[in-house]
């Protein structure tokens, strides 16, 4: 039995591979495998590129073709058990003759689960939790979404040093760096929804789509969900062009939002604005991860990030579990997931 | 002559020494000094220890003794040519045999200025600007203040990833992390005056001194400045009790307080409190480094940490040339020059 830092390496290949998925899958997970020969050689690569495709392990197995006889396979995620769109990978596994599989992180699906118990009662080794938090990062949507029965909920938002996200006449064109806005870009493509209040649809008109650099609409599009509770949203904003699909809500909660949209098969949602909004979702304890870029600027008055979370007294402020700081494009990237 | 990297590594080392000198030579530069043999050996390193004592250069001659002779000296600001309290380091040098001299910034004053030319002129081949922004940061306080004629202001605050200094109750005690405050008592330190405002002396009653994390005042305290033109400050308030001397001052403006300071031999300011007299320095444009302490926490509600810069749209928010990002016990420390 290898020794587990050499488990490591071709497990955090399966990462980057499983990475390659995401804004592809969905409603589907990210997933990625590597086939390993008993002297080393990496065999096969594969990773789940698109929902209604096949498996990671299916297109590793694929590429390894004979020589997955008597390999490990490497999978970020269990093996599948069931018999869905595509056969159980671990059926697939067995038939392969791989001889021993390494996972990171266990399918918590009731259907899905049970794929290491059937490669087990075959005879074949296997190893769990192997890079586990990083297989959990790259799979964070998914899991929490199917951990919870809600959609994952990504709060993302802009603000100076001072915590502002707009001046005092409103402007905030812009606070973050080119980089920082083209990063939002991509968050956006990574996503099934972006959703926004009627304060902020009202106040700047937003888009909400995913943009190239010169503006243009580019990539994957997420649905645009308003949430507009008064009916305000005039028939001729921009978020209502066909640029993308757009549903405008009625949802007088959070919570009854996030049912809405998972009943529309949406798993991952982006918080994108405003203040109000963003103090509702964290009151409700249904943000999962805040992504927040702070401008290294100073206003001293405008409108506060953030507002409305109930949260009155220091000791109640909530807490976030920061998992990476880094500096975009002058800008300073905080991101992590709120304490409960 | 060497290649320019052989002259940064000593340079460097200059810089080091330089920096321990921070907090006792006050109101002298910090400097450092490194003398290297021609067969690339150091035979002395110096730094100014306390105002009054020797210079650096003094210090690196007296531990090389007669291997000084045709040596090069490193000296991170240019040697002085006056006599003070202290002999000139320029002549120093020269009746060493010192044969090379080179150093990081040209010194600003027009009394000491001047020492580079008597060493061009008795035959010394001498280098300028080697490691200049290093050796400018390590010494930037009395640099500001030589070059601007006030005391440098270093404008340090805490606040929630949303902006908040404190709670909508008025708590904020810790927003910060353990870490962030024992570097604050660090600076406190280094300065000679820290300041705040009679609103701030007034809600949060602080007691301004440098203390070791038993909370007892520990190392060199700093004079101790509230501003209070109104009278506020009550005859109990922490900050008047005897661990440190306290001024009052009446000053109408930012500008006049540092008027006054300066007229005490204050060379740099620790402004520490509230929001608006950090605001009121900043309009004026006098804060020459902003230092936020940002916890990865979120409030939603309470007091902002900046208030009355007078700007009112985002094309005139206050950028900062930042020089530093680093996590500090879990906070996010920015560190940056307002730029003009």
């Amino acid at each position: 039995m290898p020794a587990p830092d050499l488990d490591e390496r071709p497990m955090a290949r399966a990462v980057e591979l499983a990475a390659r998925g995401l804004g592809t899958t969905s409603p589907n997970p990210v997933v990625g495998s590597v086939l390993v020969a008993p002297d080393g050689t990496v065999v096969g690569e594969g990773w789940h590129e698109r929902a209604g495709g096949p498996h990671a392990e299916v297109n590793a197995l694929a590429a390894a073709g004979d020589r997955a006889r008597g390999a490990t396979a490497y999978v970020t995620l269990e093996p599948c058990n069931h018999t869905g769109r595509t056969g159980p990978c671990a059926q697939a596994l067995l038939r392969a003759g791989v001889a021993r599989v390494v996972y990171a992180v266990p399918d918590p699906g009731a259907v899905e689960g049970g794929g290491a118990d059937t490669l087990r009662a075959a005879g074949v080794e296997v190893l769990a939790g192997v890079l586990a938090p990083q297989a959990e990062r790259v799979n964070e949507a998914w899991l929490v979404s199917a951990r919870s029965g809600r959609p994952h909920v990504l709060w993302k938002f802009a603000a100076t040093l001072d915590g502002r996200s707009a001046a005092a006449d409103g402007t905030s064109r812009w606070i973050s760096s080119a980089a920082s806005r083209e990063e939002v870009h991509d968050l956006r493509r990574r996503v099934d929804a972006v959703v926004a209040g009627s304060g902020t649809v009202l106040a700047d008109d937003p888009h909400l789509t995913a943009r190239a650099a010169d503006g243009t609409p580019s990539g994957r599009q997420p649905l645009r969900v308003v949430l507009d509770r008064r009916g305000r949203v005039p028939a001729g904003a921009r978020v209502l062009d066909d640029a993308a699909p757009t549903l405008v809500s009625r949802a007088g909660t959070p919570a009854e939002l996030l049912a809405e949209l998972r009943g529309r098969g949406v798993v991952s949602v982006l918080l994108e604005g405003g203040p109000t909004l963003a103090g509702a979702f964290l009151a409700a304890g249904l943000v999962d991860r805040v992504v927040a870029y702070v401008a290294p600027t100073l206003l001293g008055a405008g409108t506060a990030a953030l507002a409305g979370t109930g949260v009155t007294t220091i000791t109640d402020a909530i807490g976030l579990d920061v998992d990476d700081v880094s500096v975009v494009g002058g800008d300073v990237r905080v991101s992590g997931r709120p304490r409960r």
